[in-house]
Protein backbone atom coordinates (compact mmCIF):
# COMPACT_ATOMS: atom_id res chain seq x y z
CA UNK A 1 0.00 0.00 0.00
CA UNK A 2 1.27 3.63 -1.17
CA UNK A 3 1.85 5.29 2.24
CA UNK A 4 1.11 9.35 2.07
CA UNK A 5 2.28 11.87 4.12
CA UNK A 6 -1.37 12.35 5.96
CA UNK A 7 -2.15 8.74 7.90
CA UNK A 8 -5.86 9.19 7.75
CA UNK A 9 -5.93 10.19 3.72
CA UNK A 10 -3.12 6.97 3.45
CA UNK A 11 -5.74 4.66 4.89
CA UNK A 12 -8.63 6.23 2.61
CA UNK A 13 -7.08 6.50 -0.49
CA UNK A 14 -6.08 2.69 0.01
CA UNK A 15 -10.05 2.39 0.69
CA UNK A 16 -10.81 3.96 -2.49
CA UNK A 17 -8.64 2.13 -5.13
CA UNK A 18 -8.79 -1.34 -3.12
CA UNK A 19 -12.79 -0.30 -4.46
CA UNK A 20 -11.96 -0.61 -8.00
CA UNK A 21 -11.96 -4.51 -8.29
CA UNK A 22 -15.65 -3.88 -8.06
CA UNK A 23 -15.52 -3.13 -11.42
CA UNK A 24 -14.20 -7.26 -12.17
CA UNK A 25 -17.02 -8.47 -10.00
CA UNK A 26 -19.53 -9.72 -12.72
CA UNK A 27 -23.33 -10.71 -12.42
CA UNK A 28 -25.36 -12.96 -13.68
CA UNK A 29 -27.04 -10.39 -15.84
CA UNK A 30 -26.14 -8.96 -19.57
CA UNK A 31 -26.20 -5.43 -20.34
CA UNK A 32 -29.25 -4.62 -21.97
CA UNK A 33 -27.60 -4.76 -25.77
CA UNK A 34 -26.73 -8.12 -24.81
CA UNK A 35 -22.89 -7.40 -25.30
CA UNK A 36 -21.43 -8.76 -22.33
CA UNK A 37 -22.22 -9.12 -18.72
CA UNK A 38 -22.71 -6.35 -16.62
CA UNK A 39 -20.22 -5.68 -13.46
CA UNK A 40 -21.38 -4.74 -9.87
CA UNK A 41 -19.88 -1.42 -9.78
CA UNK A 42 -21.69 -0.08 -12.77
CA UNK A 43 -24.69 -1.58 -11.67
CA UNK A 44 -24.12 -0.04 -8.21
CA UNK A 45 -24.13 3.20 -10.37
CA UNK A 46 -27.54 2.63 -12.46
CA UNK A 47 -29.33 1.64 -9.20
CA UNK A 48 -28.13 5.10 -7.85
CA UNK A 49 -30.15 6.68 -10.87
CA UNK A 50 -32.68 4.02 -10.73
CA UNK A 51 -33.19 5.68 -7.31
CA UNK A 52 -33.12 9.07 -8.36
CA UNK A 53 -35.85 8.81 -11.11
CA UNK A 54 -38.36 6.71 -9.53
CA UNK A 55 -37.91 8.34 -5.90
CA UNK A 56 -41.89 9.80 -6.48
CA UNK A 57 -42.94 6.21 -5.81
CA UNK A 58 -41.46 5.48 -2.73
CA UNK A 59 -44.17 4.96 -0.22
CA UNK A 60 -44.89 6.90 2.56
CA UNK A 61 -42.72 7.95 4.84
CA UNK A 62 -40.89 9.04 2.28
CA UNK A 63 -36.84 7.52 2.62
CA UNK A 64 -34.80 10.34 1.93
CA UNK A 65 -33.01 10.07 -1.09
CA UNK A 66 -29.65 11.04 -0.37
CA UNK A 67 -29.62 8.27 2.29
CA UNK A 68 -30.49 6.02 -0.08
CA UNK A 69 -28.37 6.55 -2.56
CA UNK A 70 -25.25 6.35 -0.12
CA UNK A 71 -26.36 3.15 1.03
CA UNK A 72 -26.93 1.90 -2.49
CA UNK A 73 -23.39 3.47 -3.22
CA UNK A 74 -22.01 1.39 -0.35
CA UNK A 75 -23.44 -1.64 -0.14
CA UNK A 76 -22.27 -4.01 -3.16
CA UNK A 77 -18.91 -3.58 -1.94
CA UNK A 78 -18.58 -6.91 0.21
CA UNK A 79 -18.73 -8.92 -2.86
CA UNK A 80 -15.11 -7.85 -3.42
CA UNK A 81 -14.38 -10.91 -1.58
CA UNK A 82 -17.45 -12.68 -1.22
CA UNK A 83 -18.49 -12.51 -5.20
CA UNK A 84 -21.89 -11.67 -6.60
CA UNK A 85 -24.41 -14.34 -5.44
CA UNK A 86 -26.95 -15.29 -7.67
CA UNK A 87 -30.44 -14.34 -6.34
CA UNK A 88 -31.72 -17.65 -7.04
CA UNK A 89 -28.96 -19.51 -6.21
CA UNK A 90 -30.22 -21.42 -2.65
CA UNK A 91 -26.84 -23.00 -1.94
CA UNK A 92 -24.69 -19.77 -2.33
CA UNK A 93 -27.33 -18.28 0.44
CA UNK A 94 -26.39 -20.80 2.73
CA UNK A 95 -23.36 -18.95 3.94
CA UNK A 96 -23.49 -15.49 2.20
CA UNK A 97 -24.06 -13.92 5.40
CA UNK A 98 -21.00 -14.97 6.87
CA UNK A 99 -18.66 -14.46 3.86
CA UNK A 100 -20.30 -10.84 2.97
CA UNK A 101 -20.12 -10.32 7.07
CA UNK A 102 -16.14 -11.09 6.46
CA UNK A 103 -15.82 -8.99 3.36
CA UNK A 104 -17.12 -6.11 5.09
CA UNK A 105 -14.77 -6.01 7.94
CA UNK A 106 -12.10 -6.05 5.64
CA UNK A 107 -13.19 -3.83 3.11
CA UNK A 108 -14.53 -1.49 5.47
CA UNK A 109 -11.75 -1.84 7.75
CA UNK A 110 -9.62 -0.01 5.43
CA UNK A 111 -10.98 3.08 6.57
CA UNK A 112 -9.89 5.24 9.23
CA UNK A 113 -11.58 3.65 12.15
CA UNK A 114 -14.61 6.39 12.59
CA UNK A 115 -15.66 5.63 8.72
CA UNK A 116 -15.17 1.93 9.43
CA UNK A 117 -18.08 2.35 11.56
CA UNK A 118 -20.17 4.36 9.62
CA UNK A 119 -19.95 2.53 6.27
CA UNK A 120 -20.21 -0.84 8.35
CA UNK A 121 -23.46 0.83 9.78
CA UNK A 122 -24.14 1.96 6.19
CA UNK A 123 -23.90 -1.67 5.21
CA UNK A 124 -25.84 -3.46 7.97
CA UNK A 125 -28.95 -0.66 7.25
CA UNK A 126 -29.03 -2.07 3.75
CA UNK A 127 -28.87 -5.83 4.64
CA UNK A 128 -31.27 -5.62 7.77
CA UNK A 129 -33.53 -3.09 5.59
CA UNK A 130 -36.03 -1.71 8.32
CA UNK A 131 -35.49 1.58 7.60
CA UNK A 132 -37.54 3.51 4.81
CA UNK A 133 -34.01 4.41 2.83
CA UNK A 134 -33.08 0.80 3.11
CA UNK A 135 -36.25 -0.77 2.23
CA UNK A 136 -36.43 2.16 -1.23
CA UNK A 137 -32.66 1.04 -1.93
CA UNK A 138 -33.54 -3.01 -1.82
CA UNK A 139 -36.22 -2.15 -3.93
CA UNK A 140 -34.78 -0.38 -6.63
CA UNK A 141 -32.10 -2.84 -6.28
CA UNK A 142 -33.96 -6.15 -7.34
CA UNK A 143 -36.00 -4.30 -10.19
CA UNK A 144 -32.88 -3.29 -11.53
CA UNK A 145 -31.96 -7.06 -13.06
CA UNK A 146 -35.55 -7.15 -13.96
CA UNK A 147 -35.04 -4.01 -16.73
CA UNK A 148 -31.86 -6.30 -18.44
CA UNK A 149 -33.40 -9.00 -18.28
CA UNK A 150 -36.49 -8.16 -19.81
CA UNK A 151 -34.30 -6.19 -22.51
CA UNK A 152 -31.91 -9.48 -23.44
CA UNK A 153 -34.85 -11.69 -23.82
CA UNK A 154 -34.53 -13.43 -20.05
CA UNK A 155 -31.16 -13.77 -20.61
CA UNK A 156 -30.37 -14.96 -17.17
CA UNK A 157 -33.42 -16.58 -16.17
CA UNK A 158 -33.15 -18.94 -18.74
CA UNK A 159 -29.22 -19.88 -18.23
CA UNK A 160 -30.61 -20.63 -14.64
CA UNK A 161 -34.11 -22.06 -15.09
CA UNK A 162 -35.98 -19.16 -12.88
CA UNK A 163 -39.43 -19.31 -13.05
CA UNK A 164 -41.98 -16.39 -12.87
CA UNK A 165 -43.27 -17.27 -9.09
CA UNK A 166 -39.47 -17.26 -8.11
CA UNK A 167 -39.25 -13.68 -9.36
CA UNK A 168 -42.13 -12.90 -7.88
CA UNK A 169 -41.44 -13.53 -4.04
CA UNK A 170 -37.79 -11.96 -4.35
CA UNK A 171 -39.52 -8.68 -5.85
CA UNK A 172 -41.84 -8.71 -2.83
CA UNK A 173 -39.58 -5.58 -1.52
CA UNK A 174 -41.14 -3.61 -3.98
CA UNK A 175 -44.47 -3.90 -2.73
CA UNK A 176 -43.87 -2.52 -0.07
CA UNK A 177 -42.04 0.32 -0.85
CA UNK A 178 -43.32 1.76 -4.08
CA UNK A 179 -46.56 -0.06 -4.43
CA UNK A 180 -46.65 1.68 -7.87
CA UNK A 181 -43.88 0.34 -8.85
CA UNK A 182 -44.94 -3.28 -8.26
CA UNK A 183 -47.59 -3.11 -10.87
CA UNK A 184 -45.35 -2.31 -13.39
CA UNK A 185 -43.64 -5.28 -12.00
CA UNK A 186 -46.58 -7.99 -12.70
CA UNK A 187 -47.15 -6.04 -16.14
CA UNK A 188 -43.19 -6.94 -16.93
CA UNK A 189 -43.53 -10.38 -16.01
CA UNK A 190 -46.46 -11.03 -17.52
CA UNK A 191 -45.21 -9.75 -21.17
CA UNK A 192 -41.95 -11.96 -20.50
CA UNK A 193 -44.10 -14.93 -19.78
CA UNK A 194 -46.05 -14.32 -22.91
CA UNK A 195 -42.93 -13.48 -25.23
CA UNK A 196 -41.23 -16.42 -23.58
CA UNK A 197 -38.27 -14.84 -21.78
CA UNK A 198 -39.59 -16.48 -18.40
CA UNK A 199 -40.95 -20.11 -17.52
CA UNK A 200 -44.53 -19.79 -15.87
CA UNK A 201 -43.76 -23.05 -14.53
CA UNK A 202 -40.82 -25.76 -14.45
CA UNK A 203 -40.15 -27.17 -18.03
CA UNK A 204 -40.16 -30.68 -18.58
CA UNK A 205 -37.31 -32.30 -18.04
CA UNK A 206 -35.23 -34.00 -21.08
CA UNK A 207 -37.85 -32.24 -23.35
CA UNK B 1 -39.40 1.71 -27.11
CA UNK B 2 -41.45 -0.32 -25.03
CA UNK B 3 -45.34 1.18 -24.10
CA UNK B 4 -46.28 0.12 -20.42
CA UNK B 5 -49.69 1.28 -18.93
CA UNK B 6 -48.64 4.37 -16.91
CA UNK B 7 -47.56 6.73 -19.71
CA UNK B 8 -45.07 8.43 -16.81
CA UNK B 9 -43.33 5.29 -16.26
CA UNK B 10 -43.47 4.50 -19.76
CA UNK B 11 -40.68 7.33 -20.51
CA UNK B 12 -38.74 7.10 -17.03
CA UNK B 13 -37.93 3.30 -18.06
CA UNK B 14 -36.84 4.53 -21.14
CA UNK B 15 -34.34 6.60 -20.11
CA UNK B 16 -33.20 4.30 -17.81
CA UNK B 17 -32.80 1.60 -20.21
CA UNK B 18 -30.65 4.38 -22.34
CA UNK B 19 -28.76 5.20 -19.65
CA UNK B 20 -27.65 1.53 -19.84
CA UNK B 21 -25.16 2.53 -23.04
CA UNK B 22 -23.10 4.86 -20.65
CA UNK B 23 -21.42 1.53 -19.40
CA UNK B 24 -20.26 1.36 -23.15
CA UNK B 25 -18.44 4.66 -23.52
CA UNK B 26 -14.81 3.93 -22.69
CA UNK B 27 -12.49 6.29 -20.80
CA UNK B 28 -9.10 7.13 -21.39
CA UNK B 29 -7.54 5.27 -17.91
CA UNK B 30 -7.14 1.99 -16.96
CA UNK B 31 -8.69 0.27 -14.42
CA UNK B 32 -5.93 0.43 -11.61
CA UNK B 33 -4.88 -3.68 -12.17
CA UNK B 34 -4.45 -2.51 -15.73
CA UNK B 35 -6.60 -4.95 -17.05
CA UNK B 36 -8.35 -2.79 -19.44
CA UNK B 37 -10.11 0.38 -20.08
CA UNK B 38 -12.74 2.12 -17.48
CA UNK B 39 -15.98 2.51 -18.84
CA UNK B 40 -17.81 6.10 -17.93
CA UNK B 41 -20.35 4.00 -15.67
CA UNK B 42 -18.41 2.58 -13.55
CA UNK B 43 -16.51 5.73 -13.21
CA UNK B 44 -19.62 7.92 -11.92
CA UNK B 45 -20.19 4.94 -8.77
CA UNK B 46 -16.66 5.60 -8.13
CA UNK B 47 -16.76 9.22 -7.89
CA UNK B 48 -19.97 9.31 -5.93
CA UNK B 49 -17.92 6.92 -3.53
CA UNK B 50 -14.81 9.41 -3.29
CA UNK B 51 -17.32 12.59 -2.64
CA UNK B 52 -19.04 10.07 -0.12
CA UNK B 53 -15.76 8.72 1.70
CA UNK B 54 -13.74 12.49 1.18
CA UNK B 55 -16.45 14.62 2.07
CA UNK B 56 -14.76 16.03 4.90
CA UNK B 57 -12.19 17.86 3.02
CA UNK B 58 -14.42 20.03 1.24
CA UNK B 59 -14.08 23.75 1.99
CA UNK B 60 -16.69 25.96 3.19
CA UNK B 61 -19.44 26.36 3.20
CA UNK B 62 -19.87 22.56 2.82
CA UNK B 63 -21.67 21.15 0.69
CA UNK B 64 -24.81 19.03 0.98
CA UNK B 65 -22.93 15.62 0.04
CA UNK B 66 -26.77 14.11 -1.33
CA UNK B 67 -26.91 16.45 -3.80
CA UNK B 68 -23.32 16.58 -4.70
CA UNK B 69 -23.82 12.85 -5.39
CA UNK B 70 -26.95 13.07 -7.55
CA UNK B 71 -24.72 15.86 -9.58
CA UNK B 72 -22.04 12.81 -10.22
CA UNK B 73 -24.48 10.47 -11.06
CA UNK B 74 -26.08 12.70 -13.86
CA UNK B 75 -23.24 14.40 -15.49
CA UNK B 76 -21.54 11.97 -17.64
CA UNK B 77 -24.65 11.00 -19.06
CA UNK B 78 -24.35 12.85 -22.36
CA UNK B 79 -21.11 11.41 -23.15
CA UNK B 80 -24.12 8.37 -24.31
CA UNK B 81 -24.03 10.73 -27.25
CA UNK B 82 -21.02 13.06 -27.33
CA UNK B 83 -18.43 10.48 -25.82
CA UNK B 84 -16.09 11.03 -23.22
CA UNK B 85 -13.78 13.92 -24.17
CA UNK B 86 -10.22 13.42 -23.38
CA UNK B 87 -9.42 15.87 -20.49
CA UNK B 88 -6.13 17.15 -22.30
CA UNK B 89 -7.74 16.98 -25.82
CA UNK B 90 -7.58 20.78 -27.25
CA UNK B 91 -9.28 19.92 -30.28
CA UNK B 92 -12.33 17.56 -29.09
CA UNK B 93 -12.80 20.30 -26.54
CA UNK B 94 -13.34 22.97 -29.17
CA UNK B 95 -16.57 21.76 -30.02
CA UNK B 96 -17.45 20.14 -26.50
CA UNK B 97 -20.30 22.51 -25.03
CA UNK B 98 -22.23 22.13 -28.55
CA UNK B 99 -22.37 18.24 -28.58
CA UNK B 100 -23.18 17.86 -25.06
CA UNK B 101 -25.95 20.04 -25.26
CA UNK B 102 -27.63 18.59 -28.09
CA UNK B 103 -26.79 14.93 -26.18
CA UNK B 104 -28.15 16.16 -23.10
CA UNK B 105 -31.78 17.38 -24.48
CA UNK B 106 -31.71 14.25 -26.48
CA UNK B 107 -31.12 11.90 -23.19
CA UNK B 108 -32.77 14.02 -20.27
CA UNK B 109 -35.66 14.14 -23.18
CA UNK B 110 -36.65 10.63 -22.74
CA UNK B 111 -37.89 11.73 -19.30
CA UNK B 112 -41.30 13.50 -18.27
CA UNK B 113 -41.38 16.86 -18.68
CA UNK B 114 -40.48 17.65 -15.16
CA UNK B 115 -37.84 15.58 -14.88
CA UNK B 116 -35.92 16.78 -18.28
CA UNK B 117 -36.16 20.31 -16.74
CA UNK B 118 -34.41 18.89 -13.08
CA UNK B 119 -31.99 16.84 -14.72
CA UNK B 120 -30.98 19.41 -17.23
CA UNK B 121 -30.88 21.73 -14.20
CA UNK B 122 -28.33 19.17 -12.40
CA UNK B 123 -26.04 18.51 -15.71
CA UNK B 124 -25.85 22.63 -16.25
CA UNK B 125 -24.97 23.38 -12.54
CA UNK B 126 -22.12 20.84 -12.69
CA UNK B 127 -20.75 22.40 -16.08
CA UNK B 128 -21.11 25.85 -14.45
CA UNK B 129 -19.47 24.56 -11.24
CA UNK B 130 -20.50 27.36 -9.44
CA UNK B 131 -22.75 25.92 -6.10
CA UNK B 132 -20.46 24.54 -3.17
CA UNK B 133 -22.16 20.98 -4.31
CA UNK B 134 -20.63 21.62 -8.13
CA UNK B 135 -17.06 22.74 -6.93
CA UNK B 136 -17.06 19.77 -4.59
CA UNK B 137 -18.43 17.32 -7.60
CA UNK B 138 -16.16 18.90 -10.08
CA UNK B 139 -12.88 18.21 -7.51
CA UNK B 140 -13.53 14.63 -6.87
CA UNK B 141 -14.45 13.83 -10.82
CA UNK B 142 -10.85 14.79 -10.99
CA UNK B 143 -9.35 13.42 -8.92
CA UNK B 144 -10.26 10.06 -9.33
CA UNK B 145 -8.24 9.48 -12.91
CA UNK B 146 -5.14 10.55 -11.00
CA UNK B 147 -5.47 7.08 -8.82
CA UNK B 148 -6.19 5.15 -11.60
CA UNK B 149 -2.79 6.71 -13.49
CA UNK B 150 -0.54 6.39 -10.32
CA UNK B 151 -1.56 2.64 -10.12
CA UNK B 152 -1.25 1.84 -13.55
CA UNK B 153 2.41 4.13 -14.02
CA UNK B 154 1.31 6.92 -15.79
CA UNK B 155 -0.80 5.08 -18.57
CA UNK B 156 -3.08 7.36 -20.11
CA UNK B 157 -0.16 10.17 -18.77
CA UNK B 158 2.42 8.56 -21.18
CA UNK B 159 -0.43 7.60 -23.86
CA UNK B 160 -0.75 11.26 -24.53
CA UNK B 161 2.26 12.80 -24.01
CA UNK B 162 0.42 14.82 -20.43
CA UNK B 163 2.86 16.99 -18.56
CA UNK B 164 2.81 18.03 -15.12
CA UNK B 165 2.01 21.61 -15.65
CA UNK B 166 -0.94 20.29 -17.65
CA UNK B 167 -2.32 17.97 -15.11
CA UNK B 168 -1.69 21.04 -12.14
CA UNK B 169 -4.02 23.23 -14.07
CA UNK B 170 -6.79 20.70 -15.34
CA UNK B 171 -6.47 20.10 -10.74
CA UNK B 172 -7.39 23.97 -10.14
CA UNK B 173 -10.69 23.44 -9.06
CA UNK B 174 -9.75 20.40 -6.36
CA UNK B 175 -7.44 23.62 -4.86
CA UNK B 176 -10.79 25.44 -4.55
CA UNK B 177 -13.28 22.91 -3.60
CA UNK B 178 -11.07 21.22 -0.96
CA UNK B 179 -7.54 22.71 -0.04
CA UNK B 180 -6.06 19.31 1.63
CA UNK B 181 -6.78 16.98 -1.13
CA UNK B 182 -5.08 19.72 -3.09
CA UNK B 183 -1.94 18.95 -1.53
CA UNK B 184 -2.13 14.87 -2.06
CA UNK B 185 -2.46 16.07 -5.29
CA UNK B 186 0.92 17.79 -5.24
CA UNK B 187 2.80 15.02 -3.69
CA UNK B 188 0.68 12.30 -5.59
CA UNK B 189 1.84 14.43 -9.14
CA UNK B 190 5.77 14.25 -7.08
CA UNK B 191 6.04 10.96 -7.01
CA UNK B 192 4.43 10.35 -10.13
CA UNK B 193 6.99 12.63 -11.56
CA UNK B 194 10.42 10.98 -9.61
CA UNK B 195 9.32 7.78 -10.57
CA UNK B 196 8.88 8.15 -14.34
CA UNK B 197 4.82 8.18 -14.58
CA UNK B 198 4.38 11.91 -15.45
CA UNK B 199 6.82 13.75 -17.59
CA UNK B 200 7.84 17.42 -15.79
CA UNK B 201 6.67 20.54 -17.87
CA UNK B 202 9.67 21.99 -19.14
CA UNK B 203 11.82 25.02 -18.11
CA UNK B 204 8.64 27.82 -17.41
CA UNK B 205 8.73 30.66 -20.28
CA UNK B 206 11.31 33.85 -19.74
CA UNK B 207 13.64 30.99 -18.55
CA1 LIG C 1 -16.54 12.97 -15.44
Amino acid sequence: MESWNDPRLTKQMAFLVEADKLKNVLRRTLLTDGSRRENSAEHSWHIGLLALTLHEYAAEPKPDLGHAIRLLLVHDLVEIDAGDTFAYDEQGYSDKEEREKAAARRIFGLLPDDQTDSYLALWREFEEGRTPEALFANAVDRLHPLLNNFATEGYSWKQNGVLRSQVRARMQPIRDAAPKLAAFVDELLQRAVDRGFLADRPQPEGG
